[in-house]
């Protein structure tokens, strides 16, 4: 297979540089335009004001590739078969579009258009099937291209595990959670070190909401109108931000509704559950979405965000809960499986899937 | 009123050493007596081995007190009215039993007696009436003098605001707490730092356990046989450890089984809450003990531990649940409040109420 | 006395609410004229959109000021006496001109005038008698009022226990420094967290040029054209930032060009050092200016940097130095030693020696 | 070639782990042999009470070997054919010395044998012909085996650098380094964390003299009476903790006392040099040992320590001294470079110069 070209939009940020560093030897996807908030004649350039934030250099081929302004859609259409989207909200809501009405499809970070019931808000192993809405988009909004997002990175860490049970018929219908939020979350600049030397911050703007609302898109289901929200279950949020670089901490407490599975049996789902980027073996699946660990003190940021190049989400501490049914903790890496990581196995499995091809020449 | 003579058992520990710099000017008590493992002519030759962690320097009259091995309880009868006990929970067993036994009485830090009934877990705020017991407990232990305790300092943060609330017949019946505790809690040399850097550690030995279990007896009733626990609530607690010297914060979500008040009667209820400490304005009793703040990033370790003098509780972002009724975050200074801080106020509570007296002479 | 009336211009940034803080009950000095980028009808209004980062809250009468435009020099001329400068360097260079123009003393922060050989640049324990040069000033520049600085905040732990030295005629000509810079010292929002979690940064913009700088005009005399430099040292300078928030630590070598002091001697320099605020008595000059711990592993910023309310310079671990003659480590409060209590500091001794009065009616 | 076998010293503390760890898919080197204070039947299990720190799982076929106590020479003696040693000083200086008369080589990280003139205390880029020491270190001390050793990790940083421009016969006659070490350096558990939060510790037992006098034996040439010093050079190192997981960075300051090459010179100096380790292409040598890099940030722990597998030495910021000549910047990897990983490259360099080999059979 010849790879496809992608471009990214917002490409000196912080996600853009992720995007960058993990596309680094991709075998499907190959990076050919970069857009920014002005043009620059290599990333190189453009990226020397904030800085290259990765331990890693600029991949080489990187190095040197102009960098255009993002509003510059005939080029991206020139140079690209689809594009990452790593732009801020606000403007993501005006480009995003504009693109996918140019017929570039969009694989994007942003939350703008996490909210229309017919963008597809894609966590690979849950709701693949939700791309099934594309063309439903395309016509209802008469785009050429399509757009698809990923949720917030505050959820991918309990969102997998919970789902896991609950397509064993084990319905979940209370969560309450309390987030323990990494730095990088908020990009760069993002956090001010005195915010995060011997404190912490209970407050992250947005971040309960959508940690609590989002979810009950991503358990939806296809429907004549687009995505309709699941709703047999409330979630709680409180989100907060600690003096962690990455990887964001849930301490989840859930309720069944049904029947309660015992502490062996959830154990064993979440370790033997596999989803389609598994079975399509897509390059940046993890082979096992979750991992469980049987140590008292795990998982920590240091020792597990990293599990499986980052894209797995590892679970630990499942004791009884004396007010709901049980409670754990569970990890992932925010950065990685939470943004740009998530972002292109999303893209991979739209390949896998043929809704994004080969749209040059 | 002559000054009472205490002694500090453990007094080398951060917990003793935390004892000796609060009581630096107190009105009330004056350290005549210093113990731990073994006899030093001063206590700053006794601590200059670990060395001493506090940023004020020794107080001037604690720097060439003798030091004597915490078992020599004559030298203890000799010297002080009664003691703080700043000692770990296995040489507590012993060691506090022994004191009451000869008759010195023993304000504890230590979890060994926490769940003897007829030894009082006292947050003034709360349960100052639970001293009624200490009677019974000389009685049925044949003790001359007695024991009382402090709980742990996990739930200092979340249970004068629950109480606060139950004591205007708001009934709770379901809570959900996690916890971001202090490095400090857990003494010096305590939490490795290569645990604490770039991490979180969502675990604390027996921290949970206490958690949950402590305030129970804490809000139950004296009856023959000691403290009867309180049934009518059931908490679930996970508690982590985060980056922060100190400050415990909690974020906690409350259900309540009868009636359910407004988000504003509930601040006041906080804001003008006040107990026995601040009606007999005890020297270290805060003057307001639950303090509400209504931006949204608070509380904060850095910006709320030191509230009046690290005795109140800070409280902020109450939200409406989607599960429970309502959530918010409360904040304690676990080794002001919820340790040294903590006794002190115990004691002069017993002073007060003429329980603790000019034993010598 | 009837108390100055003080301004504080750049009230909302970090330095400003420093001023603010420190200020708050000060026996000469009222403040009663607030300024920032835009006017507000009261203090507390302005600082809430960034927030009021200090642990203690406004100061009562602080609260309910007025905020004024800083280039509203007729309203400052109505309302206070003099004004400190909070403002970064480049307003600065414009407004602390046209406040001395208009009359209004102007105590300043900033860097911008720094270099100006008639602007003396106080470390009133070093070089009090610099301010003979504000005569001269003003007649030079046609000031009404006029301008004194303060030195950049790096260097406020190693001048003063280099100048007790060689004011003692121990003639040191070379001196090496590797300064551990805190965090706060670059304000808020500052050094981004992700910079200072897991990391130290060896970069801090224009710091090395003035640590090596500014001491050859502090260390300066006052002749015909304004301060002369001293040329008899010569200093090399790295400054590196460290996930510390307060205090700024220094790793110092010196050479001796003439004798050599034992470290007894010098031991004993430092610790019975006093300057003309100490002579003053002026009410923020700390007793003991420079204070020598002999424990191995201090000074440490949690321990020492509040050493006589932060206004003390704390010394440790003089050793021999196999390359010069002796090495040390300072440490320093930095925005206290190092900036609005070093400010007024300044204040204090030109009230004390007549150049700022009462000049409203 | 068939691997050699492999022992390792201190197998369950942290050096030890990081040995594992490196070893994992070694092309020359096969783990045979654990050793640590007690007998455990598996390695996992041995390791299971202090926990397995690194981010990657225990390598597979380590988990199952069985554990000896270290003084188990008979054991040793029939399992491999070398042993790492990653003993605390005490105890290696006996079972290191065992091991060397019992026929078995011993490449060590302790400081128990650096001072032995016979012993070649290795840094291969710079003193690869010192191993030609080990025959008389037998003869003179009649071992069967022998003992190498790697200096302390603290002046990883500079000494490639120094040495770097010293063989192209620029003299560096005077050294004065301030050092900012990282937290695992001391192992686990190590420096507490509350040392460490919102703090440095200008302290570190010991390494002030290592970080001196070490580099005058590494430089020094073999002799008849074993290695005998470099005199040419005199170092003056402050060592302090900062709060960083991995990474020692070293400011730098250098006066030549010959002839003093053009920062350019110096810059080609570094990035062209290579040692003996690159000449040979031995498994662990990084490509370019030592790398410069010309932002003005660098280096950073989180950005520079893992260059080349933590391998190479990152410098940066050199600039004119005004006091020597140059200073500079220089990062390592302390527990790779400086630990573990030094101590496999010399094996490496040992097993190519056949003074390793295959003993058992």
């Amino acid at each position: 297979m010849e790879k496809l070209k992608v471009g990214v939009l917002g490409a000196t940020g912080a996600v853009g540089q992720n995007y960058i560093n993990l596309l680094r030897d991709h075998p499907w996807l190959d990076i050919s335009f970069l857009a920014a908030s002005k043009n620059s004649d290599t990333f190189q350039e453009a990226v020397s004001e904030r800085g290259w934030f990765m331990p890693q250099d600029i991949p080489e081929h990187a190095r040197n590739i102009s960098v255009w302004e993002a509003s510059d859609v005939d080029k991206a259409k020139s140079l690209c078969d689809f594009v990452f989207s790593a732009l801020e909200s606000d403007p993501a809501k005006n480009l995003e579009l504009l693109y996918a009405q140019e017929g570039i499809p969009v694989v994007s970070n942003a939350s703008a258009y996490r909210w229309d019931s017919f963008v597809p808000m894609l966590i690979p192993e849950i709701n693949a099937d939700h791309i099934a809405v594309i063309p439903r988009q395309k016509e209802v909004k008469g785009y050429e291209g399509f757009i698809v997002v990923k949720p917030n990175c505050s959820l991918q860490s309990y969102m997998t595990p919970l789902y896991a049970l609950m397509q064993k018929d084990f319905t979940i219908d209370k969560v309450v959670v309390t987030t323990l939020q990494a730095s990088s979350g908020a990009g760069w600049p993002g956090v001010p070190s005195l915010d995060l030397i011997d404190n912490i911050v209970p407050y992250i703007p947005k971040e309960e909401d959508k940690s609590e609302q989002e979810p009950y898109k991503i358990l939806g289901t296809v429907g004549e109108n687009g995505i309709e929200n699941y709703s047999g279950l409330s979630i709680s949020a409180t989100c907060t931000r600690v003096p962690v670089r990455d990887g964001h901490t849930a301490s989840v407490n859930i309720s069944f509704s049904n029947k309660k599975p015992s502490r062996q049996e959830i154990i064993e789902i979440w370790n033997s559950f596999r989803g389609l980027p598994q079975e399509y073996k897509l390059p940046s699946a993890p082979e096992q979405p979750i991992i469980y660990r049987e140590e008292d003190n795990r998982p920590q940021p240091i020792l597990d965000r990293d599990a499986d190049k980052g894209m797995a989400v590892t679970v630990g501490k499942l004791r009884e809960c004396p007010v709901f049914d049980y409670k754990f903790v569970a990890l992932s890496h925010n950065t990685i499986r939470g943004a740009a990581g998530g972002g292109i196995l999303n893209a991979e499995l739209l390949v896998k899937d043929g809704y994004l091809q080969n749209r040059l020449k």
